[in-house]
């Protein structure tokens, strides 16, 4: 098939099949899977062929209407039992992604809002999983282009540096954090981008170098502990990563290495963004300290490829995330603009449960 | 051949050979490589079968001493004559490594100041490689106490964080940094080692972590990103990493990484100290402004054995090393005690050259 070749989209929606990027094969072999059984959705996710929370309510949608599309019935009931199961397959591939269950319940309550034969259901499911895919993507974009307009003016064109994947790869195209960057270079603002490799799983190196080689961006990519020292040979202009969760007073979990970033950009005084939906933020807690912080497993860190990297007889430690405390953070760009951490809970009325 | 199993020597003279400890095989395999003749020690310096300047200089030193009795000759002059080449060859192997020079040199004067017929010239080489190697190893173990005693005071046992390996693999034994861990260690006041990878060769995985293990130091292996983080919830007490060259003002060259985790150790109020011999000092320069930044192969960030982990495309900054400022080391500990910074000065006269 033929797709734009400087865009990347993880989920597409093409001659009645979904087509998701393997994103275990990148950055050295890009495949696209074809995906036109609910069941096969299900593996790809639970397979990390697609991964990144709102990628995967993108997919998991579609997974729900290939579901619905395989249901024989012609009895409404019928139909929205079957499509309970199909629900519940899905959400068992990543039990813990917020996602998955909220675009699952959202296909769901479509279905049963929908009046009309089974035809007309399934109809309105198709629709509702484009329109979900449809918003988060015109979400990265306002997003980016807040961001765009909040970054600092310089005499030459822009140096930024990210950590971690918060790309198209990870949404429905266009990114978070990398969808400030992508706006940038857009406007002819960029100059460079230097990317963290973003140890241990390396998705900065993995996905976000590849996302930008897409592009035609210029990116450097670095090592994790090489960030101060750009800085320190004046490099780099602002930083921008994305979120995992962010709590009421603007505290920001994110991928583990974001708070060692966040430490030395105040050092150099240099701006430090956050880019996210604000979908991500959890006002229902007060600050940073009581988000719990994920352990996974140690051989992220002593295994890479077939290399096995450190001997036998060690102990350690891997955290996933770590917590950026809100006075290191320069401003926190969501879709509706960007604001400091403090006046975060201002747009709270704005967000959908 | 039998060696004390609890201690590390990357250089062994036993039973008339040289034994080396093969680092490029580490941290998996345990080799010793058999050197009897001062090509294939040559190779082995080439090839960093042994690394870190100190033990370098070691290896040169006995390379010195097997080229010495291959050569056949009972005329002295002759001898001289053809022991500068064996000079000249170990010298080409690594042509930046200060050591390098600064052993061979010495092994040179030497037989160019003992009397007598060449045999004797022959022994006084080898004795002097073994005072070399001795020197060094007091040295090493000088600084573990002198920095044993400079450690903070703390109710609980120390929980410590070093960065790369300056390490007994990098000297002659013991160690620079590693020697205030070795001497933390055998005082029973060490609860535990946090040792960063140290992308992008990991020289903290597969050679600090591998010598920890040899000595039953309980050691935690993290990647470099996570060092703030461990800080962040109070499980580090004191870092203490070594030094490739120091300037006058006590601005610190070391290993790419370093930098940034004084940056991270300054944010936490965490003594952040630097290990070395007093030859390290380059006196001769004001401040670390000065010091050149050598550039790797991007090799080194791009593959891990043989896994390629970034794709075409990207530019890459691999420099080696970072200079840390002077304000943010806490002390410097040399075998002749630890000094705050601006009193490195006080230090010169004791300086050999």
């Amino acid at each position: 098939m033929n797709l734009p070749t400087s865009q990347v989209y993880p989920v597409i929606w093409q001659d009645d099949h979904v087509w998701l990027i393997d994103q275990n094969r990148l950055p050295t072999e890009y495949d696209l899977v074809q995906i036109s059984r609910c069941d096969d959705m299900a593996i790809a996710i639970k397979t990390m062929i697609v991964r990144g929370a709102p990628a995967i309510g993108v997919a998991a949608a579609y997974g729900m209407y290939l579901g619905a599309r395989e249901i024989e019935t012609g009895d409404r009931d019928q139909f929205l039992r079957e499509l309970e199961s199909v629900a519940m397959k899905l959400r068992a591939t990543r039990p813990t992604a917020v996602n998955l269950f909220w675009a699952t319940e959202r296909m769901l309550k479509v279905a049963r809002q929908t009046i009309g034969p089974v035809d007309y259901l399934k109809t309105a499911l198709l629709q509702t999983a484009q329109a979900i895919q449809t918003e988060d993507l015109e979400t990265c974009r306002a997003i980016g282009d807040h961001g765009l307009a909040a970054l600092p003016t310089t005499p030459h064109k822009l140096r930024l540096l990210t950590h971690c994947n918060a790309g198209a790869l990870a949404t429905a195209g266009y990114g978070t954090a990398l969808g400030v960057v992508r706006s940038v270079w857009r406007e002819d603002r960029l100059e460079r981008l230097y990317a963290d490799e973003t140890r241990p799983r390396l998705q900065g190196a993995r996905l976000t170098a590849w996302e930008c080689v897409q592009e035609g961006i210029p990116t450097t990519l670095i090592t994790d502990s090489m960030a101060a020292h750009c800085m320190q040979r004046g490099l780099v202009d602002a930083v921008v990563v994305g979120a995992d969760r962010i709590t009421a007073n603007g505290d920001t979990a994110n991928k583990i290495g974001t708070y060692s970033l966040a430490l030395v950009s105040r050092a150099h005084n240099i701006p430090f963004y956050v880019a996210a939906p604000l979908s991500t933020v959890d006002f229902s807690l007060s600050d940073g300290g009581k988000i719990p912080i994920e352990e996974r497993d140690p051989i992220e860190i002593y295994q890479i490829g077939e290399t096995i990297i450190a001997p036998e007889g060690l102990d350690y430690y891997n955290p996933s995330f770590d917590v950026t405390p809100a006075e290191l953070i320069t401003g926190i760009i969501t879709e509706y603009g960007v604001v400091k951490p403090a006046d975060l809970v201002g747009l709270q009325a704005k967000q959908v449960s």
